[in-house]
Parts: C-alpha cells; sequence; structure tokens
C-alpha cells in the first residue's frame, strides 16, 4: 500500500488529550486497510510553544510543513493565557492562507445515538463548503479621527475572481457527485450590495456548465431560519468565508453534532497540504480532566483519509463512530453525551471497531 | 386621549391584504383604550407605484411622512416585476436610513399554539436589537480588472462611534428594563479584525456605565449554535446591521413564529417617524388568495403601539394574538398554521379579542 507523511500538531487544551485517540483509529484503519501512516509530530501551533518561542510557529514553518501529504490538527489557543489574535491568527489562520487551502469543507449529517434538537430532523445529511482565504475575513481598512466623536472605522471585504471561481467550483464539483446533485449559494445581495452580486454572477455563469447540478439562491438571513426549518432540503450548500463560518456552525448545531463535527481546511489541487482539525476549540476549563470528547479528531482523521484517496478506509472509520455512538453505551460515551466514559474509552472503543 | 398621526403603506402582494387586519386590531384597541388614530394611506412603495411613476416614492415622499407619529408599513417588492435593489432600496431601505430609524427591534418569543421546531425549547423571550443603517450594508466599493481573470471586488464594511454607540445604548437601556438584565453582543473578532474589535470595545466601554446589565459577548457563529442549542439563554442579544439581521430570521425560526414575527424600524429620539412591518415579505405566490397569514402585521401594529407608548394598548394586542392562536381553532387558523381559515377570519378573532 501507500505510504502518507502526516504531520501531526496537537496543539493546546484538550488538542493533547483527543490526539492520540485520533491516531489510534488511523493506525487501525491504515492496518486494516494497508496503507502506512508516516508520522511526525510538532509541539509549535501552541501556548506553551510561544512561551518558550515568542512566535507561534518556527520561522521556517512553510519549509517545515510542506513536504507532508496532510496536516492533522487538534486545537490551538487559550484566551486566559494570550489573546487570539496571536494564537489564532498567529498559526491556523495563517496556514491556511500560506497553504491556500480555500475550501473549508464540513459534513452536517446526523449521527446515530446523537440527538438533534430538533422534533423533526429528517434525514439531515449535507455538505458546508466555506470559502476559507478571502472575503470578509481580512485585515485591509482602518480608522479614522481616531479617539474622537467623529471616529470612522471601515473594514474591506475583498473577492476575486480567481478565489470566488475556485470555491464555487469545488462546490459544483462536489454537487457533481452527490445522489441528489444540488448546490445552495448563500449571500445577502439585498443588503451587502455589491460583493454579493458578484457572487452570484459568478455562481450563475458557472451553474451553465454544470447542467446536471440544481442550483438555488438564498440570502443569508432566510436560510439560517431554512436551516433549523428544513435542514434535510440541503445537499451542498456554498458560501463566503462569513457565511459559510456562521453556516458550519448552525449546520451541525442543527444535527447536535457540533461537539464531535470535524472540518477539512482543503487545497484540491495538492500543491500545499491540507489541514483536518476538529471544529472543536481547546476547551481550557475540561482540560487535564480525561473527559474531552474524542470524536471530532477522530471524524477529521476521517476526513483526512478521504481527501487522502483511501475511501475504503474512511468509509470505514465513520461506520466505526456511527456503531459505537450508536451502542449509546454510557460506559464508554464521555460526559458531553451524558455517559460516564473517558476520552480513552471513547477513544478505543472506536479504533476497536475500525 | 390622545390622538396618533400615522402613515399606512401596504406596499405589494400581501401586504395589501394583511394591512385592514393590522388595522382592524388597532382600531379596536383604540377604542377600548381611548385614544385616536388618524390614518392617511399612501399607495406609494409599490410596484404599481413604480409602473406609473419610474420612481418607487414620490420625490418629496420625505415631507410628506415626516409629520406622521408613526409609518405602519405592509410588505414590498415583488422580484418577478422588479428587482430588489430598486424596489427595497427604493423604499423601505431608504426610509431606514433617510428616517435614521437606526434600531431594527425584533422578539423572538414562543407564541401559544404556534409549534416551536425544537424538542425543548424552553422558555424563549427575548429581543434582538440590530443597527439599521450602516455596517456591512453599504454601497461603498468597487471593481478592479473588472471583466479580467485579475478581477477584485471590494466592499467596505463602514461603522461609526456614533451608530454604534447609539445602538449599544438602546441595547443597554433595553436590557435595563429586562427581568434578567442581560445582554449579549454578536461579534466576529477572531476574523475580521478591524469593524468587529472596534464594536468589542465600544461594547466594553458602554457596559461600565451599566453596572445593573449582565453582559456577554459570543462570535456570531458560536452563537448562532447557541440559538439552536439554548435559546431560552437570551434576553437582549445586540449586533451589527449583517449580525442582526441573520440572527433576527434565526431567533423567530428557533421559536416557531417566523411567518408571524414583526419588525421595528425605530428613530429612539423621536425625531423621525419609526416604520413597523412584519417580517414576511409581499409572497407574491399566494396573493389574491386570501390566504395570507395576517398575524405579523397585527403584531407590528403592537409593537407600533408600545413605541407609541400606550402600553396597555400593547399587551392587550399581545394577548389577543396569544388567546386567538392559542386556541388552535382549525376554522380561524390560515393554511400556513394548518388551519383552513382565511386572512379576515383570523384577522377579526384577533380584533375581536382585542
Ligand atoms: C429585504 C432586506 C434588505 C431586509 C434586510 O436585510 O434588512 C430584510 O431581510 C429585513 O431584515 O428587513
Ligand atoms: C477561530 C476562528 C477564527 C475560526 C474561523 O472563524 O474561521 C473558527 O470559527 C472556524 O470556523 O474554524
Amino acid at each position: 500500500g501507500k505510504t502518507y507523511k502526516i504531520a501531526v500538531i496537537p496543539g493546546d487544551g484538550i488538542g493533547q488529550e483527543v490526539m492520540p485517540c485520533g491516531l489510534a483509529s488511523l493506525r487501525a484503519a491504515a492496518s486494516r486497510f494497508n496503507f502506512t501512516l508516516d508520522i511526525t509530530s510538532f509541539d509549535f501551533a501552541s501556548c506553551d510553544y510561544f512561551d518558550k518561542h515568542g512566535t507561534m510557529m518556527p520561522p521556517d514553518w512553510v519549509e517545515i510543513l510542506r513536504p507532508f501529504d496532510a496536516i492533522y490538527f487538534g486545537a490551538v489557543g487559550d484566551p486566559a493565557r494570550h489573546p487570539d489574535h496571536i494564537t489564532l491568527w498567529g498559526s491556523l489562520l495563517q496556514m491556511r492562507r500560506q497553504f491556500d487551502q480555500y475550501v473549508n469543507l464540513r459534513p452536517c449529517r446526523l449521527v446515530k445515538g446523537v440527538p438533534s434538537p430538533l422534533k423533526d430532523p429528517g434525514e439531515i445529511d449535507f455538505w458546508i463548503v466555506r470559502e476559507n482565504t478571502e472575503g470578509e475575513y481580512s485585515e485591509v481598512g482602518g480608522k479614522i479621527f481616531e479617539g474622537t466623536e467623529r471616529e470612522v472605522v471601515i473594514q474591506e471585504t475583498v473577492m476575486t475572481r480567481i478565489g470566488v471561481d475556485r470555491i464555487l467550483k469545488y462546490a459544483f464539483d462536489l454537487a457533481r457527485t452527490t445522489k441528489r446533485k444540488k448546490l445552495t449559494s448563500a449571500t445577502k445581495s439585498n443588503g451587502i450590495k455589491i460583493t454579493m452580486p458578484y457572487w452570484d454572477s459568478r455562481f450563475h455563469l458557472m451553474a451553465k456548465d454544470y447542467p446536471e447540478v440544481k442550483t438555488e439562491q438564498f440570502h443569508i438571513d432566510i436560510l439560517s431560519a431554512h436551516f433549523v426549518a428544513k435542514p434535510s432540503h440541503f445537499d451542498v450548500v456554498v458560501g463566503s468565508n462569513l457565511h459559510g463560518d456562521i453556516l458550519s456552525d448552525l449546520g451541525p448545531a442543527v444535527t447536535g453534532t457540533i461537539g464531535i463535527a470535524p472540518s477539512g481546511n482543503i487545497n484540491p489541487e495538492g500543491k500545499w497540504p491540507s489541514l483536518f482539525e476538529p471544529v472543536h476549540g481547546s476547551a481550557p476549563d475540561i482540560m487535564g480532566k480525561g473527559i474531552a470528547n474524542p470524536v471530532g479528531m477522530i471524524w477529521a482523521g476521517q476526513m483526512m483519509l478521504l481527501h487522502l484517496g483511501e475511501k475504503e478506509a474512511a468509509e470505514a472509520m465513520l461506520r466505526a463512530i456511527d456503531t459505537v455512538l450508536g451502542r449509546a453505551d454510557g460506559n464508554v460515551l464521555t460526559p458531553d453525551m451524558k455517559g460516564k466514559g473517558t476520552t480513552q474509552k471513547l477513544g478505543d472503543a472506536i479504533a476497536e471497531a475500525v
């Protein structure tokens, strides 16, 4: 079988605790499906590293990480130690940009044993494709009349044709492979009158190249309402950096899986390594107690295998998660799932099931 | 009793159909609580008006509407006839700005007889306070390298100290009057690095003037998830134009009331008339069938009375809505509520109950 070079970055807080579980399941998948994971662990992208070195990552981090096939990332940050603009912008957000991981991909699906907060969720199973490098997240702008009554603060949303087209293309390509072949675009063109109509126009243009994909467009406000009212309607949803960010927390919240959802930061061309992480943060409040839920980390590993092309192994890992959670064994599930298990117990059970 | 001068603008589509119901309930409240509504109706802010005159409103609309104590507004627009940037930006959105209605206020509360999509909604009863004139909704920006591969599109979010402080002040003043005295601020300072931290800093500064108000801040992504996971947590939520827009559709969706929710566009100083409207649009698809749900229009009237200072009458109107919907009489409720009643029947029942 093939060998994949994986950079492992546990990061801060519970990132350190869930990482071993993620690796255990990945190793189980590798031995069963006959491929090799060549793993190198790094201590940077953590508050400890920052305290020692004054930066979140070494100066040559790009060269260090570049040769890897993928980055497997825990969680970073601890607002009590350092503000987000140091920890996040000094690591995760820099990697997203530097490695041109312009796709943020997140699954929204019901998982057996994990109750949705909705009375009647239907069959929820869709993808959110978020633009991950430009748009509303920018450092461009500034202040005038600072410190006075007349203070004006300006921030620029920047979209490029290249940036918009490539994320739309990824979303259309994905929608073409699904059963329902439906793509929903999230904008707000009736309020935000320059960038959003631009996105719409590129979307409509590209739709012509994908006659087999059904398309629809919603304003982000009513789309958020639809996520609650009829989440089973969606198949693939694409949005800008901010809209995608909101929807990719809202979607998992609606399935009840926000604590266990994964996130892929993908450079589809493979020119740079892609990064896979759980959606949850470093959760300093429960750190060190051994009760963090490892499913997000394991599920992120599952997405990584999918990205590496190990389809069967990825399917087995997803089935393993479903099987173990579906058993609803209170001795195995972690406290966030109302069980009395530990990180390790739940992680072992899933690795076992792989 | 007092006399209030009300400008009535039914607008397009079902706006025309629900307006009479709103007025019937308001008249019932006026006669019971002994005040007078001096009503003048206008045909502008509609597609019909646009077809005749080439503009959505007459050139002197500011002078025409200015003397009124409030504007009671139905719904505007019909994308099949004219695009939003003509109908909406030529009427509603212009009024919000010209009349400096910088507060968009929307209630999120469970209504008896209207099922929430959540299994366990708890006691949902909170306000969303949205900045309504600046921020992400702007016409500032443009394109460069237009029509080429290198195309770049820029849109500026503009916040002013005046604009941020006055909406925060409104929200703090409101939070001070509630039972729970809790104010939640929605930002996204870990991604949007100029305007959002500015908003946060003004929020923290103002919090010092309101020691009796408990404050908290969430990023908009996780806040959206909390709206689904624990909506009963919230009391008053304040956000920018875009964040407030999203939350004020999401909140009513979570209570199941998105089809019947009202919206107040308020100039708190009373220098300009405030405008009250249902959240729903003109719904051209069901127009003319007599089945539009009039509750949003009536509830908007209720908010108008609250704004005018007729507290008791407003309470009676809210009770009337609760009573009639709580009866769950299928002969009275409109089809969207799974009844077989009509706009008029439901409207009459509520006016009767006032
Ligand atoms: C129609 C649209 C421009 C408007 C807005 O976003 O302000 C609407 O969604 C609302 O919330 O009143
Ligand atoms: C931490 C934050 C900057 C980040 C984002 O908004 O991109 C997170 O919310 C996410 O979605 O991965």
